[in-house]
């Protein structure tokens, strides 16, 4: 599978002059593993709110960037960097009062049972972190993702992850099971997703490996976007508990109040995870990310591997995740993620009923997938349309992307401060480009 | 090994009632794995050039901090942040000017063979990013390491990394080899090190393991600063690539002009790498790394497996690491690690004169290693005494660390803009504290 919404150099875009240097020059220096979205990429020079502007100065609704969580450019958090940046910017072995108080702050949005929290960089770096402790904390090795699962660009994290495409091999002690599909699967979805996760688990004992985590993004953005029924994760976590292995929730992409009705994309399940990963919005683009862990996985590991990440949990990245946070809890972002969640997904539904090419509109609060299909007896899978459509958007200014193995789920995960207003203008301008489609 | 220079909460520390307070608080919400510098913490608020201010107020003078490269809260790297913060912060995935004309500029500081340039957000990204292109472009995944190697914190990295201590596991596709230590060895260091590696790679192939790649610090900070004679990597380099595997020089800690004749550490030893990771000053404390990487190298991967990084080459990093490169380009830091280095070479070794517990004095440039001995004769390693030095300079209100296998080597390595009056105040603190060991 190639990447997504690519850009192809090879099929001739109508490039301005500037953009086809800078794509050029772009590639000279940067190699042959970037890509860049849309059959016509784009070009920003500035951002704010939910704006991105062009360098032609025209404005784009951002539909897609959930890591500019709380607004480009927010001011609260733009100021919270520079104020730091220009007093101090250690790192942890030294005292420093930031990253005491942003814990403290933070471990609250969290159940009692998960104390402790650890920094990285990246959601990738928490990931792997994540699977380091795993694997010491339950001696075992093996873990189980669902089949087109994406959790970073480590090696260890790129052998677990085949979105990355065929190019990239995914490891002897990973077990693949299928996303929890409640529009393609039939019967329920938390047994039969609990059953695969069972059968991973027989399956690695019969090639003694030993089980040490299950781990999955809690709303399957990856695989297509699944969050119902709510609790479907349930039995399958209580699964790989009875191996032996641990639960890790990945909350880079559904966290930070983005699914509305929760803080935490597991508390939609009614799950206590071992492991939490946190990651892209935590610092609105600055990069910080981490894990939350319950004392007793992180004991022995903490006793006798210690951690140290040179720029994890730096004063500037606790500024940037505090302001963050204060946002996100002030602006009351997880409230507006449900209401204006549920006023788009009302509007998508609607569409439905005039376009058929909308099979499925699916998701929590802000973060919604809307599988299309070009025959609603089969289902089949609207690729091609999709793509014209992702990118019939983007000529139109509006931004979003697809997932999903057919690559016919559109991704829509705008910045929490999404307003009402703008969802009624990105149904506007979609329901234009379907009508094209 | 438990952490050189570690605090140890159960030695009872004469803390100050605040100081106390935090640090409970730090390990009820950071948990088990944080380790804290010194006997006495430090806890700084504030950082300008060379200096750091603790609560109290008391400046320190900073001979270790590396990261913080061109000077604690250098304006022109915090205004360059602070402006592209309030401008626009996404992702690669979108064109943007700020990495392209970075990445040129960048690039032309590398021999011409080494073209691309990728961006993460850590060293330890960097390396393993490398590894994963090492292993794909070799098709082994044999790696060779020095004994007290130290190149990151993920799962790969870790398990190369034997200095983070007995409690973390060396794979068993790795292969140790001593450092290339002049001080302690004997004979020809090229030579015996370029041994090391052939008898590293004479063991894989016993155990049919393929080599992807020879992997080094070109300092080799962590197994105790060695730099000389200049060229001595060059043979083992040769054996790696007789093998099929390639040579990764970690400038992470040795790059960016800190070693004063050239800016990179491979450079002393004639050597073009196949791929160069950095990171550390790169971004001044900004969380931002990368790898340099020649086209051959990349091709295949870069075609089969792509690269994303969320925060990776965001328009602020590229911001803040393109200010870096300005200062230390502009200001000829280089230049002054070179002279500044030297002279503070000179004056430790006219203190080594005056006290036999200095047995070596080392480095390149404002990288030093000071070895200390308890035996001239039989080098018997001065372990407890660097201990008491280190906290000695502490309470004297200068920062530096120790390192090497016997915790006896000083590690000075302060900020790039240390001048000739700031080394003067270093020696002369230093000649103070030597006095009471």
């Amino acid at each position: 599978m190639t990447m997504i919404n690519a850009f192809d150099p090879s099929a001739g875009a109508n490039l301005s002059a500037a953009d086809r240097t800078l794509i050029e020059r772009r590639e000279r220096v940067l190699g042959p593993a970037y890509r860049l979205f849309y059959a016509h990429p784009a070009h920003f020079v500035r951002g704010e709110g939910v704006w991105l502007y062009d360098d032609q100065g025209n404005p784009y609704l951002d539909v897609y960037n959930n890591v500019a969580s709380v607004g480009h450019c927010r001011p609260e958090v733009v100021e919270a960097i520079a104020r730091q940046a220009s007093v101090l910017n250690t790192h942890t072995r030294y005292l420093h009062d930031g990253i005491v108080d942003f814990a403290e702050d933070f471990l609250k949005e969290f159940p009692s049972g998960l104390r402790h929290l650890m920094l990285t960089c990246t959601g990738s770096e928490a990931n792997d972190l994540a699977l380091r402790i795993a694997r010491h904390y339950t001696g075992g090795t093996g873990v189980i993702v669902t089949k087109l699962a994406y959790h970073g660009v480590t090696g260890d994290l790129a052998e677990l992850s085949p979105s990355l495409g065929s190019g990239n091999k995914i490891a002897p002690h990973v077990r693949l099971v299928d996303a929890p599909d409640q529009y393609r699967g039939t019967g329920d979805v938390a047994a039969s997703f609990a059953a695969s996760v069972a059968q991973a688990i027989a399956d690695m004992k019969q090639h003694n490996i030993k089980p040490a985590a299950l781990l999955v993004d809690t709303i399957f953005s990856s695989d297509g976007v699944f969050a119902d029924p709510a609790g479907f994760l349930k039995p399958a976590v209580d699964e790989i508990r009875r191996a032996g292995g641990i639960f890790i929730a990945d909350e880079v992409q559904p966290g930070f109040g983005r699914t509305g009705v929760e803080m935490w994309g597991f508390q939609r399940h009614d799950i206590l995870p071992d492991i939490v990963t946190v990651g892209k919005p935590m610092g609105n683009g600055h990069p910080v990310a981490g894990i939350i862990v319950s004392p007793t996985v992180v004991d022995s590991f903490g006793k006798t591997s210690r951690y140290f990440n040179t720029f994890g949990g730096n004063p500037v990245s606790c500024a940037a995740a505090h302001a963050v946070l204060k946002v996100i809890k002030g602006q009351k972002l997880q409230e507006n993620a449900l209401t204006t969640g549920q006023y788009l997904a009302d509007g998508l539904k609607r569409l439905a009923t005039k376009y058929p090419l909308i099979g499925d509109v699916r998701g929590s609060g802000l973060f919604i997938g809307v599988e299309l299909i070009s025959d609603s007896r089969t289902k089949q899978p609207a690729t091609a349309e999709t793509t014209r459509l992702v990118n019939g958007l983007r000529e139109r200014r509006v931004l979003i992307s697809a997932t999903g193995p057919h690559a016919n789920v559109l991704k829509i995960r705008p910045p929490l401060v999404f307003s009402q207003e703008n969802a009624a203008m990105f149904l506007s301008i979609l329901d234009e480009t379907l009508a094209t489609i």
